[in-house]
């Protein structure tokens, strides 16, 4: 999913935005007061406050709160999408693949925490994340990706012919777990507990 | 943690319940009603309707609902860990330790998935779980049982010599995280899903 550039990037109509690159920070404070104070606890009028505009400027990007939060999911699995597959595009191999997925995966999600927890913690008390069509169909890339490395490493014998479903459902629990312990800038980086999973994947436990 | 017996469980003083095993019938109820319609949505009215009894009657047991919600965790934790600790008391070897440790973690949590569901996720949006010291205790000392398995399997020369933290934060990741997408009674056990983490686990995906 190449970026478009400037010269095809199509101009936007209507009355011109009053700040820079306003819709990616809108989205970037939202996220942060969501994983903060909850999707609840987060009023339209502080989100315009926190970017520093007014709640009509908000309004002219995002008809309500709900669209804010889902923008913010399907942008956090854009990008989650587009880094994993440029790390991936070249490979020695499936285990060199595996390596890429989890460290990149890891690291994109320490890097976009707020974007992450807005994600996987969900709204609304008990209730699972509604997740959009969008992000649904880039959830699913993601986990077909995986998949693919693994059932790839079956196919060339490179990894014993384990159960595909299983496997790409441990390494994702593995990374989306993440988000319930995990805090950014204390300790070890994200990449460098992948990297363990990773070994661990691969090598097992047995002596 | 063994069961008082019927002989030396002490009397309990006041109005005598009115309904029997009340207690556990209101912890059932409010667990069932929380994963269904989240913490801020469930009254006290609505779950005293659900037990069949009357709100002054659940005021009998709990002063409030929020410790309505920290009791689920409790006695969810508390079962969860002596289920666990009696499958894994007598074992060969920390490999069958290993595999009764996930089996059984799988299958109370899908015995007791609404406990779990309002455990793992929480309430109040994105708030994490507000743990009580005596939860985190029980979590703590699940999490020791598993890390002595590991250490075992480690000092035996049973496993790899693998970083203790990162292998027991991985298993518990496969565990915690089926909260997210498994569902009780459609198609394979949880328990099943255990078997093949825990094979994955041992063996590794290496060929």
């Amino acid at each position: 999913m190449p970026e478009p550039n400037a010269a095809t990037k199509p101009k936007r109509q209507g009355r011109p935005p009053t700040i820079e690159n306003a819709r990616d920070r809108i989205l970037d404070d939202a996220a942060r007061l969501f994983a903060r104070d909850g999707y609840d606890g987060t009023s339209l009028g502080e989100l315009a406050a926190s970017v520093g505009v007014t709640k009509a400027a908000i309004y002219h990007y995002f008809p309500n709160k709900k669209e804010i939060y889902e923008a913010i999911i399907v942008r956090t699995l854009e990008g989650l999408r587009r880094h994993v597959s440029q790390a991936t595009a070249r490979t020695s191999g499936p285990e060199e693949a595996l390596f890429r997925f989890m460290t990149t995966h890891a690291d994109f999600f320490e890097g976009h925490y707020d974007g992450f927890l807005t994600m996987l913690v969900g709204y609304g008390g008990m209730e699972n994340v509604v997740m959009l069509a969008e992000a649904q169909k880039l959830r699913d890339e993601h986990e077909q990706a995986l998949r693919r490395i693994i059932t790839d490493g079956v196919t060339t014998g490179a990894f014993r012919a384990v159960d595909i479903d299983v496997t790409s459902r441990a390494v994702l629990s593995m990374l989306d777990w993440m988000v319930r312990w995990f805090k950014p800038g204390k300790g070890r980086r994200a990449a460098s507990f992948a990297e363990d999973y990773c070994d661990l994947m691969l090598g097992g436990l047995r002596g």
